[in-house]
């Protein structure tokens, strides 16, 4: 939560944050604490203990002002233009941050946050410092990656929400794909094969429908291929029955909160393999489910599921540690899950060795799944949200392999 | 050109460049040396004069090698899962990077590139040179930045395709609006006034047709809201006749090339203070065209436009510089223009100040615009490719202002 912030910052000895980017898309940690989209970013300056103020460029004013930060101005107000003008565009920018500094106070030791070019940042920072300033990095996670590590009610809400729209999504999907004739081994759809290109397509149509967007694709990988699991599906690909299909949507609202769910599905008969692998890990996640309380540590989750998988027979991510290279390909190939919010790829992470410990406000996913590359893969994947009432699944679609058997 | 890295990098005393990241999306640096899409980034390892390498995660390690580069490497090859039992993910990260520098003899001024949050650059470049690392910030345009500001004509094709299909999804948009009824000030459709809404839906839907995303949300701006230049238009706003109606659209291939234009156009008839602007604006997109050659300075373009501006009684940016407050609002109160590639936000900016310089290879936008809060705003956007063979508009699409003149 944004309002731990002070208490991060006193934890950590850090004086002042200053999270900065030249726009908040792509930029989560300038868009947590901006609370609006600004095309050009902005320069976010909190001092330890006192209100923030943001610097933006003159155009985007407007939308800053409908954030979070009460206090902004604009780069003018700094006399940025004539700095660049004097100085030329590489200099001028650390004197910007110069010039806000010392006219905000700001002193002790500052930390920088934000996406930004990593030489962007030795540059700033190589600046900053010859001008007398303490930059300061944090081992992780930082005090913004702790901040944003717990979620409000609003912000549990707010990714609730893009669930509710995901699970509409995948909903019309599997009906789009249930209405299909079966020809031989395939889908087909007035009379041509489908193909994972038109189910992308419509997939993507129906996201727009819900105003999502899917930037970083979406996985309908079907058959062996789908033993990869980060194998996305390529648009030639035919839609089969009797195999397994891994449908693994991430969308996001523009500039907003982010899901991530998956399920896994055979159009027709599934082999007993899968149905043996899709009964392990709707029982992993069961077991998953049944261990999440506040101060349970992250990576205890994660071993137990391995125990689980392993006591049923299948690989994991472990033997890969002790030397089983097989467990690359085969198995419980990766974590079981990782936190949501404005990205999906935060903390906590239920993961081998995480340091993680389960806080109220974590919203993470819970996403076993068992790989053969002979057979294709099985993944079932949830939100949750850990609050002070309990463990709420914002994630209520069905659960079963047989198509067929889907209201 | 990524060719010419050695180059850049003897003339900078760059020993070797090392770009990271969690995920190639979002991450434009690292998906232009990495030439494919990885969900969980990777370490890109390039020695000056030597072919580079590139370490992923196993999962990841299918969908690597299909890009750029021939080297593929997992992080389990260098001992990382060890290392994180061994030392925690904070200590493993940075020893995972010495085990990689040092298996690869790498030695000298390290510039490290890429998007990451700024406190873990500063946190990662601090244990490196800890450890005896030469960890060098660079002024801009850094060698990445400055490789990927000239294109080749496989990279100004990719765009140029991404063109194409924007342009198609504008051209349904405007016939979908010029399909409806006029009732008093509003365009109606089914007998409902048509809102922003309904059109940026449309227009979604019709992206996601063409493969296309928009991560960053159009800009569908209607009437005199339209004098931000980065008002996007909210769902609510209804679409009014007589008035312009901006429409900017940045779309993206997933993890690929982006795409940038604009078009003002009124329904009905617009005042002649819209017809003035229009007229001006068109005069300051051709001038520019005709002064785009190889060794101009990007600034040159952007002080022509404005002396055009002021010439026809516009304010502009430049009164800004000189103190005029109003200019923060009216007239021309942007930049010309910037670079088009992984990002839309990139080398030649053509603006005051800038210390760029047209080169052969360059792909950027021209996009004069007028501003009037008590009439709204004008804004015209192509993208033109600067090859050896002269200046290519890479957007086709009609200019009018009059949307019943559009075919």
């Amino acid at each position: 939560m944004l309002e731990a912030l002070d208490a991060l910052m006193t934890e950590r000895r850090i004086d002042a944050v200053l999270v900065y980017g030249s726009s908040t898309f792509g930029n989560p940690e300038l868009c947590y604490v901006v609370g609006a989209n600004l095309a050009r970013g902005g320069i976010y300056v909190k001092q330890r203990m006192k209100d923030p103020v943001l610097i933006v460029s003159n155009i985007d004013s407007g939308e800053a002002s409908k954030g979070l930060v009460k206090d902004v101005r604009t780069y003018s107000e700094y006399g940025y233009e004539r700095l660049v003008a004097r100085y030329g565009r590489n200099k001028a920018g650390s004197l910007l941050f110069d010039r806000i500094l010392k006219k905000h106070r700001t002193k002790g030791r500052i930390g920088l946050y934000g996406r930004n070019d990593a030489n962007d940042v030795l540059e700033l920072s190589k600046r900053l410092r010859r001008l007398g300033y303490t930059i300061v990095g944090e081992p992780h996670p930082s005090v913004l990656e702790a901040a944003m590590e717990t979620k409000t009610l609003l912000e549990t809400d707010k990714i609730g929400n893009v669930g509710k729209k995901t699970e509409r999504v995948v909903k019309k999907i599997i009906e789009f794909l249930k209405n299909c004739e079966i020809e031989g081994e395939y889908l087909t759809h007035e009379a041509k094969k489908v193909t994972v290109g038109i189910v992308k397509v419509l997939t993507r149509r129906y996201l727009a429908e819900e105003n999502l967007v899917a930037p970083e694709d979406v996985i309908i990988a079907v058959g062996p291929k789908s033993a990869d699991p980060h194998y996305p599906g390529v648009d030639s690909d035919l839609v089969m029955i009797d195999q397994p299909i891994v449908f693994d949507i991430f969308p996001e609202e523009i500039g907003g909160y982010c899901f991530d769910m998956t399920r896994t599905f055979v159009f027709g008969k599934a082999s007993e393999r899968i149905r043996k692998m899709y009964e392990a890990v709707r029982e992993a996640q069961q077991i998953t489910f049944d261990l999440i309380e506040e101060g349970r540590r992250a990576e205890t989750l994660m071993n137990t599921v391995c125990d689980h998988f392993a006591g049923n027979g299948f690989k994991t991510i472990r033997d890969l540690v002790r030397g089983v290279k097989e467990a690359e390909k085969v198995g419980f190939v990766h974590s079981l899950g990782h936190g949501v919010g404005l990205t999906i790829g935060e903390r906590p992470y239920l993961s081998l060795n995480s340091d993680d410990v389960l806080k109220s406000g974590n919203v993470f996913t819970v996403e076993p799944g068992l790989y053969d590359p002979e057979f294709g893969g099985v993944r079932i994947e949830d939100v949750v949200a850990l609050t002070e009432s309990g463990v709420t699944n914002l994630t209520s679609y069905e659960k079963t392999l047989d198509a067929e058997m889907l209201k």
